[in-house]
């Protein structure tokens, strides 16, 4: 039978979602499982995985052989082994390493499996579906709690010599008296571009200074409150925009003398605030830019559902199996 | 025939250095031509190229018919096309686009022949015979009058998506107030970390300071000089190779977060202080690398010999036509 369908597969904290996807990006059917009720056992939550599959499977009216292979993002996940280690998040593979690849196939009669990050899988969505169809080479950057990226060249996601390349969000961006990052590293750009990136910002403006400013009344500042301070014109939430922006940008010119990409695609939280963002990231990022690559290179956003998109994600791996 | 040798041609401002080599690295035959004595006739030049290629592979006691592809260095060549183009040094590639690769190949009855600049072919010169054997994953540094950079991904030079990726020398370094490169834009690894840079850095901590120096002798200043005081106990000397061996290895974690590789490989003039570089360079990398790769990546320098550095790499291209 032919193999014209994929499986994605979502592993969050809390729940993992199951798509069924065609060629198109279409999710022919979906399920979910509990991702955290399993404790510190791996193999009832494979085998509760593979069901959820097959179930989500016969509810596209569809069967397992029509399947090519199964997509899977996940924390701290190895492309190259298809194991999961030391994922803070997952209590069973928090302090072991989980061959999940492995089993999950074995438990599903032998079908191939791929495991990659998110970022990685949604470099996979967007080039099979979405914003970067048709292109061999970009880099996408996702913009959500942390910073972090899947790198394309050649149409393929780049997983370096250990499987773990991609990680642009450590990248400094801040170079003397940066801020301290989550990874313990200063000046890391997800300390400054993600979604907690700006709203530490904001907060060290709001304290520096007594400008006014929407925020102000607040306890605590997401990245929503600051977009929606900049809808209502607030100057301060306009100017951390602005800077964070900036900031992208000059990170993107330096990404960019790296592998000379078509495009850098963005996607996240903070991503839906393009109306904000795009401008000084695209004039910061031209300023830094050889002059070869002037005006040449894209900046452009996910095309992908939000609801959909991990699912997407990480069935886009799936077309390479 | 089986075509089990190469030519590698490494065309410099004055010079053009042609040499058969064999699959080990070993150097046969060598040849050169002048660059600079054919003012914008490109086709001349790629005529006497041709010739001076036909000789030195019979010199080599060979046919061209066991010759498997020619490899050329050149600046501002890019490698999808075949073209060298606005470059400046060279007066029949100053203002024109000149398509070297196909004439070139046309002269010689088709054979085939692959064009880069200096950064990528050193890069496939290391990795054919150097440093780099074995490894699927590594960055090239060139360290020289500027700072060039050939990156390898699964074995292969990445070209991006013009043909020409892999400017890290134009990645920036000094995020604020940073020096002016030669590129125009400011701040760049090439301004401080090229054998230029830290010249200019010797005579800016010079005028700052009263500092007693050995350099101070001098009326310009060369990497080679600062080597030498370097040598005699120096301590300003000591402290430029410090400095720079820094910003080194501050970029270089950088460089890893992009791609995992398996090593950094060093090469140029500025990579013979070696001695002086290494430590603040290795330091200041791991310092700044993410756990997931602290005490893994290697820093290694060249293993080919210099003389024959150039024509080697080039050649190295042309193992994968």
């Amino acid at each position: 039978m032919e193999k014209v369908f994929v499986v994605g597969v979502d592993i969050g904290g809390q729940t993992s979602k199951i798509g069924v996807v065609d060629a198109r990006g279409e999710v022919l059917a979906q399920n979910a499982i509990r991702t955290d009720t399993y404790g510190e056992d791996s193999e009832a939550y494979i085998a509760a995985l593979a069901e959820g599959i097959q179930a989500c499977v016969a509810q596209s009216g569809h069967s397992m052989e029509e399947i090519r292979g199964i997509g899977v993002g996940a924390p701290n996940a190895n492309y190259y082994t298809g194991i999961i280690e030391f994922a803070p998040n997952i209590a069973w593979a928090a302090h072991h390493s989980v061959p999940l690849g492995k089993h999950l196939s074995k438990a599903l009669g032998g079908i191939p499996v791929s495991l990659t990050n998110d970022a990685n899988a949604a470099a996979a969505g967007e080039m099979a579906y979405g914003a970067a169809r048709g292109m061999k080479h970009f880099i996408m950057i996702t913009l959500g709690t942390g910073v972090g990226s899947g790198i394309v060249i050649d149409g393929k996601v780049v997983y370096g010599h250990d499987g773990l390349a991609g990680e642009l969000g450590h990248t400094c961006v801040v170079r003397n008296n940066g801020r301290t990052c989550g990874c313990g590293k200063t000046g890391c750009l997800e300390a400054y571009c993600s979604a907690t990136g700006i709203a530490r910002t904001a907060t060290e403006w709001l304290s520096a200074t007594d400008e006014p400013s929407l925020l102000r009344e607040l306890d605590s500042i997401s990245s929503k409150d600051i977009y929606d301070a900049a809808k209502q014109g607030d100057a301060l939430a306009l100017r951390l925009f602005e800077y964070t922006g900036a900031l992208l940008g000059q990170s993107f010119a330096d990404f960019v003398a790296f592998s000379s990409p078509e495009a850098i695609v963005l996607f996240g939280g903070l991503a839906r605030a393009k109306e904000f963002l795009y401008e000084p990231m695209k004039k910061a990022m031209e300023e830094n830019l050889l002059k070869i690559w002037k005006g040449k290179i894209k900046i452009v956003f996910s095309q992908l559902k939000e609801s959909d998109a991990a699912i997407l994600g990480a069935s886009g791996l799936a077309w390479e199996l």
